[in-house]
């Protein structure tokens, strides 16, 4: 089996039926990214760009392709890492994220949930518990670094957030929102960035058709170092059971999460006038389907005021 | 465990936390299906409504609950049951349905694929396979069965065809229609009847809101009989799949069908006039999203010109 350019095949697209080198994939990925942010308009010349890295492969993989891509554009490119405070778990995360910025000559910043909402994620745990609030860790976690994201973003002057949300996690989200019957966040999800309001930097992500296992194909082939634990809070959650379902459905029939993510991306830009219409947070600005945003009620139901 | 109005509980209903005694259980069936008919405006005063027999639990009580309704608003009913052709397997259902019209003292026609299309299903089976055409036998019998459906409302006056399609089946629609990323289809489905064209009879679905479990009960209650054989033709397909899948994330969250057409619904509503410009096709005048509908397309693949 061997790559259109006559090399000895490494990788089979089964989706596309290709079969590629190993250089041939690395560039059908670095183009695919290449192409979405031409396509989708992500950044302008001058933009500064964040790159949300936690030290997993999804973020590593995100902050080397802008790296390569963006810097050429006259793109300004950093980094921020959110450390939740996760004892044993977070280190190592840390550790690799200062290493990859380090060698690319990359800017880079690490907030802590402890100094900024007071609390480690642990802490926030225990105190919900005692409130009797029954929402898992990763609830809190996902707020939680999501607003710490954009207070980094607004510290170090980012004009825009790149996230490393990948292809499975867009399907996955799409089809947790259509279960729920959350029809505007099922349309809200694609890859054009928000408009820019006062107190919110517009987030983009620039892997959202790259599938996970290419991702860490990708990653393997570059050597970046495999974050090798599980965080300790991951629990049985509706988005595990949908990664197992949509990855056995893929296994069946490949190309369903492509199908799925551009399905959504119709609806996208057949409602486009009717997404123009969110409502967004009055306490945070963060666009929300109520005049205070679920982070906002979250954040006061613990008794964090941020 | 007592029903609200006092009764012994007999029914548990998850999604909704009620607990219905028998009566009480029936009542809500009958009355959720009139709501229906009563928003969604499914029936006019005049209306020859024609209801699709295949003599299953969900068109038996279709036309039961049809029988109680309409009569009422001076509608007439009447039933068709079509023949496709499988030995052993459709007498039964073609009994039932002439036992249970003869007791509601309903007309009844029954269509066969033989008489119509010149062949039974079993054998445009063998002429698709001899031909190499790789199609499921459902596919055959789902898109011949309609086709024939909307050529009995002709012949029979019909102004509307009801269905005895249930919320699983809907549901079930909508997520094969996402994992395809056939968006079109998926907002295409909302029970409101499809305007009257040349050639074409509206189909409306006044049991879109009704669980398949709720239905088997119903008819249970009512004493009706159960179809006992499967159809030889059903294979392991995508729609048996998805219906796995939907059961268990249903069992793991109860409501997550509702909320899949009540998402679907929210989009046909939002997207209202796109569907205005729904395509009909040139040969049958069904919707279709090209000039010639999949339906004629596989007609003409096998040499049914019909």
């Amino acid at each position: 089996m061997y790559c259109k350019c006559g090399k000895e095949g490494f990788y089979f697209r089964r989706h596309s039926g290709e079969i590629l080198c190993k250089k041939c994939f690395i560039r059908s990925i670095e183009r695919t990214v290449f192409k979405t942010i031409k396509r989708e308009k992500l950044f302008e010349p001058n933009d500064r760009i964040m790159v949300a890295l936690s030290g997993g492969k999804d973020s590593l993989v995100l902050l080397h392709i802008l790296n390569k891509i963006e810097r050429k554009y006259g793109c300004e490119l950093f980094a921020v890492t959110i450390d939740e405070g996760v004892s044993g778990y977070r280190e190592e995360g840390i550790n690799i994220s200062k290493k990859i910025t380090q060698s690319l000559g990359i800017e880079h910043h690490i907030l802590t949930f402890k100094e900024h909402y007071g609390y480690t994620l642990e802490e926030i745990c225990n105190i919900a518990s005692s409130k009797g609030i029954k929402l898992l860790g990763c609830t809190f976690c996902g707020i939680l670094r999501r607003r710490l994201i954009n207070k980094a973003a607004i510290i170090f002057k980012a004009t825009t957030v790149a996230t490393g949300h990948n292809l499975d996690d867009e399907a996955q989200t799409i089809l947790i929102n259509l279960i729920r019957g959350d029809v505007s966040k099922m349309i809200r999800l694609g890859v054009k960035p928000i408009k820019q309001r006062e107190g919110f930097i517009p987030r983009v992500k620039p892997l959202r058709y790259i599938p996970e296992k290419e991702i860490a194909v990708y990653a393997y082939l570059m050597g970046f170092p495999l974050y090798e634990k599980e965080c300790p809070y991951v629990r049985a959650s509706l988005r595990d059971e949908i990664r197992n379902i949509l990855n056995d459905i893929e296994n069946r029939h490949p190309g369903t999460k492509f199908s799925i993510v551009s399905a959504a991306d119709k609806l996208s830009t057949l409602l486009k006038d009717h997404i123009g219409e969110v409502k967004y947070c009055i306490k945070c600005g963060n666009p929300s389907g109520k005049d205070i945003c679920r982070t906002c009620e979250i954040l006061s139901m613990i008794g964090i005021n941020y």
